[in-house]
């Protein structure tokens, strides 16, 4: 994931990640990013009815468009915790800005973890000393280990470059593995940058970067009550500010779609038991709606994800995971290729090789292309298959 | 399933399967319906654009009311087979028609099986002599055991009753056990009855009971291509005749109603590697179709589902998912439980026992209850866990 060239640190941010004793064991649990100077901040949050207690102050807090801190805690999502849990979330929040010597309006806190049970915050108060006191340029790997539950492997992302006639720095990390889908697509992800970048901008380009990336990504279709994104700029790079609609912030924008697509499509690959990165890609719609109601029709089929899992050619399922996506087709007109092979076109399977249609089952990385010959509007969505271990690890998880 | 009391047959039916060979070995896979005299008949069909060629076929001919029997292959579902699958379900339907000596617009033909492949029309055509040949009041088993694909026992249900002053037989059989949802919730069910029915009242009643019965299941929010139901009425019981809004019509709707729920819970048990049988009831809905998205967002929930499979008694996700629906809901007005404990309730989790609610779990058979608050609305949902099984057999269905 990493690019080996560059150190992970952000100019003007520090980070730690310690264990707390939430998991019960040695695993870091309790995560800090702090800003030296208070940042331009963004956010977007789930959907979800029953946002989590810390989603809920952080909503709020995020209005301001200023933010130094995230603390964050894996092993207790304090959803579904009701008045107690909003007591638990500010108690810990409170505790930690003192500490920190910043306006509790500029710490944000997310958890992450089993759903319904109280915040442990006794231990969580204990830790914060030493995770202030550990604060560190170097500790974004640390803060990335402490947010991971079931997650494989650690997610960061970063990119440097030119923007404003200084050299900037975007470093983003991710925490993912279950409950991936829109909106949002991962649990937690946080963006630390040193850009100087207008609020209202930021705010923008943070939430349409978010759109074409952790947005179009599926694990198996399920919305968290916690997930959340951030984006820190702390402006420190000194460069010429950014504003909208300049070349400038342009690039900012690619460099973050950069950063934010590596991440999301590492979250795909760490999806809980996946063994297949696929990418659907629906073109020929009338609408990007449609294109996207048909891609993760595709993308959230049991079936396919299991006749992936199984290397196994069954091709017939992905058409009738299209047809029964809701959208007025033209049937005659739609497409389906796998790999670069045309499976289906006219209503009529092609003269395809089993065998070798298997063979691009098995690479591992696979693109279906779903053609609606309607329109011109399209929409990509990433997922992986479905396994053995994703049920054995969502069978067994809160105990 | 089969009440032992009743022998499996209906007045003016005649029924068989045997082996054609279209599955490569001994298992029957070609079934025979057929009335001794033309019946009224009404039908419902998948809404899946990609319709199977039997599927348009059986749709054009179910608009005259009236059918004498129905041809069912397993082993192909002669599905997104274009131009070419119709002129073979054509070939074979009037084939069977010619040596049955009915019209062939009387005749319907059902296919289930793998998508995308051509029918084996020649294996089918030489087994139709045999099949007709074999037909007998006794032939129901063999025309269920010919439908199956995955399904693990057949699913047979029969009711007998005085109706309109006569004795009346309500008989249907099924297969299903995977692509199970609305609309429709089964591959394929068909429905005997000896009943006098006006043709209108008939198409009108069927329909209903379809939507409260095969219309709320759920395996695992996959709409297949080939997904009928189908019911003939032959008149031979001479009861006094079914027409709208007679009591006696509701006496036949109730019958109707148990043969069906009877059917499709059978369906959801024989769910594609299915421990459990889950029963999402939502009430408190402010309309009937918001409670079905709340249901159905529960029920289709992967996470939920392999939380059931696992005996985890991980209610949190059930929140999630309810949270996830889409719906505007007051949160704190939400309950939910599960067996006969609340485990949420104002917007916070219930001092339950996890022992208590994990034998809940246990027990196989789980009521999970979501209050809105809202509203006076309900839908109830049936649906099934999601194990290893569910993978194993998906994994490599095609080959």
């Amino acid at each position: 994931m990493v690019k080996a060239t560059y150190q992970i640190s952000v100019p003007g941010f520090l980070a730690n990640g310690i264990s707390a004793g939430i998991k019960g064991g040695e695993e870091k649990d309790l995560g800090l990013i702090y800003s030296t100077v208070p940042a331009r901040a963004a956010a977007m949050f789930t959907k979800n009815t029953f946002k989590a207690a810390p989603v809920l102050i952080d909503a709020e807090r995020i209005k301001r468009g200023t933010a130094q801190a995230i603390l964050t805690n894996s092993g207790c999502a304090n959803a579904a915790t009701g008045k107690e849990g909003m007591t638990d979330a500010l108690a810990v929040s409170s505790s930690a800005a003192k500490q920190l010597k910043i306006p509790e309006e500029h710490l944000l806190v997310c958890s992450t973890g089993v759903i319904g049970r109280r915040l442990p915050v006794k231990k969580i108060e204990s830790g914060i000393g030493k995770l202030i006191k550990g604060l560190n340029e170097s500790g974004i790997e640390d803060a990335e280990a402490a947010m991971m539950t079931t997650d494989k492997f650690p997610k960061i992302a970063i990119r440097k470059g030119i923007v404003g006639a200084k050299d900037i720095t975007i470093c983003g990390i991710a925490k993912g593995a279950g409950m991936i889908e829109p909106n949002m697509a991962t649990l937690l992800t946080y963006v630390m940058t040193d850009a100087l970048i207008d609020a209202k901008a930021l705010n923008t380009v943070f939430h349409q970067v978010i759109d074409s990336t952790f947005n179009a990504i599926s694990v198996d279709g399920c919305m968290s009550t916690n997930d959340t994104a951030i984006i820190l700029a702390n402006g420190l790079a000194g460069n010429n500010p950014l504003e909208r609609a300049q070349a400038r912030l342009q690039r900012f924008r690619e460099m973050l779609t950069d950063v934010l697509a590596e991440l999301s499509q590492a979250v795909v690959k760490d999806g809980e038991g996946a063994t297949k990165f696929i990418t659907v890609v629906v073109d020929g719609a009338k609408s990007k709606s449609d294109a996207r109601r048909v891609a993760y029709s595709v993308a959230n089929s049991n079936l396919v994800k299991t006749a992936f899992f199984g290397e196994d050619p069954n091709w017939g399922r992905i058409i009738a995971a299209v047809g029964a996506s809701g959208i007025p087709l033209e049937k005659e007109k739609v497409t389906l290729s796998i790999g670069q092979m045309t499976v289906f076109a006219q209503d009529t399977p092609a003269n395809i090789s089993a065998a070798k249609l298997r063979d691009i089952f098995r690479t591992g990385q696979i693109e279906v292309r779903v053609g609606l010959g309607s329109g011109d509007k399209s929409y990509s969505v990433y997922t992986s298959d479905l396994s053995y271990d994703y049920v054995k690890i969502n069978a067994d998880y809160s105990t």
